[in-house]
């Protein structure tokens, strides 16, 4: 579990995006004909190698070819660039295909590689489903590397999505509230979420979904940490907050059950040793570090 | 200035946003139907009365050709819906038009207002510039009280923006780093700030933004705060860091100048009176509370 023990998945990505040098499509050139990394999906799945126990990006060759759907990822400390491109029909039998989210369990991968993973899928698919314009209904064109798409016919530009969810764990005196959806592998149970709406800050979309999903007023709202995660652009924003009460409404079309666990149960969960089997969710996810950071607070 | 002694502007919107009841197209008929609120834009234009000294929202009455442009946006305290609509050609001339940056600025609509006012001008410009389906190019139409938007060509569903931002108030020893943009004001400096980008955390865009704009690297970044920004649609992460130097590589194709400012120079800006007429931002801005933020903390 090497990405895990730094934190949650997806946290370790490039610090050098060259945003600056997005718009010079003579300077991304030059770096995707000279040597520059480039790592592949094919649809939703990533390319990797396994190496007899070490896992690593699929190393694609800068072809012509593939050029067409290239994003430019970043630098690293090195100076190298990195692209990433949607190899699809064109990616090598010998690449593996491998679902993000279980690279993302498993943890074979360096975390610096997952979270190139985790920029390169968002921005991937935000390319495969935006190929139109939402102004004006007609095809659209990759620019600045990747990072904006313009519209000829109404010179509209358009950026990638970054879905901002807050993520709360609820205390009550001794206890942690957890839920779980109906979509969820057995057992499990997690901190209860929603997306940031436009017109609210973080701290009012925590308390309007806990109020929503549970019935229950939050007092000391406070912001743990952050987590990109790529399903398909969200950043997760953890907090931990104060339940005012303990009696629970729980919304059952958007939660099969949420209830209050104590804290040494939430401990044999995240120790995946509770007696009924239940669960909480793996290092790889933000939930997992909130509860914790609950469990170390007092 | 009654919204700014509270904090920021836009922070003071609906605690109850009906969520749950945005997929039940009879009951927001219903609402529609009996004694909602309706508040209304022309274009990117408020409308508001003015009473004498209190500026209120306009009051519209809930027509059938308003209708087809309603968005809900929640419920009050006391049960009422509250819709915002695209007035367009269709709004009284009694009602005054303004800016909604002006409004924020002079205070004088009751801050819960102004938070209506974030919510609704959001997404009535988000439907405006999201008439096609990104997908695939069709017309989309609005559905579940204006949240989502459909295609009955390829039946993607569409969402809303939040647009995350990562604005920073970087210190160094005594002193804070504050820059500014060619169209700012005359004489007004700010935090720098950069949109957080699929693939990275809050605290990873703040490091890559202020390295990108200043050259400088940030140890101890710490969340402040957060306000809604609706230009269009942005959430602002409030946070403090420190820079690890002081030498300033500043990048002059987004900034027209950047450099640091001693706390007592900040403090005189804040207040209006620096001896060379520099400004800071006002209370409307999430930056001016974090800017007090820091000068509070010595």
């Amino acid at each position: 579990m090497t990405g895990a023990l730094a934190g949650p998945a997806f946290t370790q990505g490039l610090f050098d995006r060259a945003a600056a040098r997005r718009g010079d499509p003579d300077w991304i050139a030059a770096q995707w004909q000279s040597g520059a990394r480039v790592i592949g999906f094919d649809g939703e799945q990533a390319l990797v190698s396994d190496e007899g126990g070490a896992l690593s990006l699929y190393p694609l060759r800068a072809s012509t070819a593939l050029a067409d759907t290239a994003v430019l990822l970043g630098l690293t400390d090195e100076g190298q660039a990195v692209f990433a491109v949607d190899a699809a029909g064109l990616a090598p039998e010998a690449a593996l295909r491998r679902d993000v989210r279980g690279l993302a369990a498993e943890g074979r991968l360096p975390p610096r590689d997952l979270g190139l993973v985790a920029e390169a899928r968002s921005l991937l698919l935000w390319h495969a489903r935006h190929r139109f314009c939402a102004n004006c209904g007609s095809p659209t064109r990759p620019a600045d590397g990747g990072w904006r798409r313009s519209c000829a016919a109404c010179e509209a530009s358009h950026f990638p999505r970054t879905d901002p969810v807050a993520i709360v764990a609820v205390t009550h005196g001794d206890r942690l509230l957890l839920g779980r959806q109906p979509q969820f592998p057995a057992g499990m149970y997690s901190a209860l979420a929603g997306f940031v709406e436009p017109g609210e800050t973080i701290e009012a979309a925590a308390a309007r979904e806990i109020f929503e999903e549970a019935g229950l007023r939050l007092t000391r709202i406070r912001y743990h940490s952050s987590q990109p995660w790529p399903f398909p652009s969200s950043l997760m924003i953890g907090l931990i907050a104060e339940a005012d009460h303990d009696a629970l409404t729980v919304d059952r079309s958007e939660l099969e059950d949420a209830r209050w666990f104590s804290r040494s149960e939430v401990s044999s969960m995240l120790a995946g040793h509770h007696p009924d089997g239940l669960k909480a969710p793996m290092p790889l996810a933000i939930a997992h570090h909130l509860l914790r950071a609950v469990l170390a607070e007092d």
